[in-house]
């Protein structure tokens, strides 16, 4: 089994109030570069913060590291779009930066870094992969994505009020400004994430279609993003089996039907519970709390825990000790 | 423990005669990038070609990728100037790819790698690393280093027959190019790199630095372009403790005075021997031979597999199962 993260950016995070992916606007560019530093080496090394949210909730890397931990999974970055040094090793398929979605080609490149991932993802020699992400702003071009494929999925939030009219308000504009109406998309993946996505969900698409066709078998690791990603596999008319493996926090989230979804884009749902109600330590009240719910891979780690029958109050001590060593409360690793 | 590999490129492996690294002089480049992919995956995804020298010496990425199918060491490539696409996550410190070291400035980056490889090297959270290198015709440029830095130390060669009197020539031209003469860049690493050197010597060289100065252990794996690497941070005024760990081949080789080098760079010498005369299959017997010696951290990969007690026997046999593989006759990891 390889872990599979795509971290990238989109100029959408900017919007006020979409994203709570860094504790202030301008330090969200940085979010991506620093999850995938913490999931490889337990602690941000060359980004200068550790990504929380405005109200302090823990970026989900921390609990995908800490599964790392014990566990140990082979873990493969792609950059897909970081706008923001990391020294984590990254794999490139030729991505930058994605523009606000509202541009009318927020991701001019979206051919070229999904035929790029396509290649990598049928090239690997694994069985079986899983693929994350890790982008602020990420399900409002989601949303975009799904508009633009005419696909009636409702997208989740990191923010405990999940801001769906603010997102659906975005999506209208950014269909004005590529001359699109919802639907115009079906059947044209490349051309949905071009016009209405990030360069994440090409990356992720491509490599999930190259890895399918090579035979893999592919879990998406997420929660409303990898839907967004999984309908453009279908799209691409790819009907082979495909899995998704999120937590109970998104499937919990009574914006988005979640079963209902699985089932009209075929996926085999694994919904996995770390019981974070069991602790009241902050690095997972904030979860229990509605906020930040997925991302970096989090529900595919958790599941892949729960697979090799780890003990989650391990688990959520090993939370503890990752967060408290990103904040300064215990040695590294 | 962390293993690091340094991945780069000079234009020097183009002249005819210097390197081994490769079946044909045009396939030569494709080398570290493929050698990387054998260490990552255990066989090229993205590139072209499994690297053997030009009478069939299949490359040591293959004894590092076997000693890591028993051990699963953590593995971080730099991209230290590679100039063919690689699908191993590779981490950035702004190189490109050397030029001949007979230009004035083969390395005309060399300031801004060594900074930024120092950087990283200084970041990482680990307390000992290990670092090694894939780079044809990176003995040349060793000679050239060590010869602007008045080190009198000679170099190995992957080729049976050490061309020693034609890296000396080169090395001539490349000093009067430079116009410089021996011991002009006593003192000053990123000025003999720069002039004499190529961006994996920037790399090895700033890292270890890096590493050195922020309290970790190092371990240099490889043989006579290490022994530069070395003289470069002795160079740059750092007396820590620092390790050398190579192969039999390298400490056999006649036209190399190993120990005196150690000795003289104070660094603690570490040879492992791997047996090979034990077993007559092809991906060994030219090793015995005389062909090879070192390279994509062989020599440290054996002392990994000696001090956790690997059985050379059963690491023989990984020898082969990986041979094998890359060849066709077996099926993947």
């Amino acid at each position: 089994m390889r872990f599979v993260l795509a971290a990238g950016t989109t100029r959408t995070a900017q919007i006020d109030g979409i994203s709570a992916a860094g504790a202030a606007p301008d330090l969200m560019a940085h979010t991506p570069s620093a999850d995938v530093e913490i999931v490889e080496y337990g602690r941000p090394v060359r980004a200068p913060i550790v990504p929380v949210s405005p109200s302090g909730c823990p970026t989900p890397a921390v609990i995908t590291r800490a599964v790392r931990e014990q566990l140990d999974f082979e873990l493969t970055v792609i950059d897909a779009g970081l706008i923001r040094p990391t020294s984590t090793p990254t794999v490139s398929v030729g991505a930058r930066g994605g523009e606000d979605v509202r541009e009318t080609e927020p991701v001019p490149r979206a051919r070229e870094i999904y035929e790029e991932a396509r290649r990598f993802g049928a090239a690997l020699p694994d069985d079986s992969v899983m693929i994350g992400e890790t982008i602020p702003g990420g399900t409002t071009t989601a949303l975009g994505v799904l508009t633009a494929l005419d696909e009636d999925i409702t997208v989740s939030s990191s923010l405990p009020d999940n801001p769906l009219r603010l997102k659906r308000n975005v999506v209208s504009e950014a269909l004005a400004a590529s001359d699109l109406s919802r639907g115009d998309a079906a059947g044209d993946p490349v051309f949905a994430v071009n016009s209405m996505g990030d360069p994440v969900l090409a990356t992720v698409a491509g490599f999930t279609v190259g890895a399918l066709e090579s035979g893999t078998d592919v879990t998406l690791a997420g929660g409303t993003q990898m839907l967004a990603a999984a309908a453009l596999v279908r799209h691409a008319g790819i009907d082979d089996p495909l899995g998704l493996a999120t937590t109970s926090f998104v499937a919990n989230d009574e914006t988005v039907t979640l079963t209902r979804a699985c089932d009209r884009l075929d996926l085999d749902l694994e919904v996995t519970d770390p019981e974070f109600n069991e602790n009241d330590h902050v690095s997972m009240q904030r979860y229990v709390e509605g906020e930040g719910k997925e991302g970096v891979g989090m529900g595919g780690a958790l599941a892949l825990a729960d697979r090799a029958a780890v003990d989650m109050d391990s688990l959520r001590d090993n939370v503890v000790e990752v967060y408290d060593r990103l904040h300064g409360d215990a040695d590294g690793p």
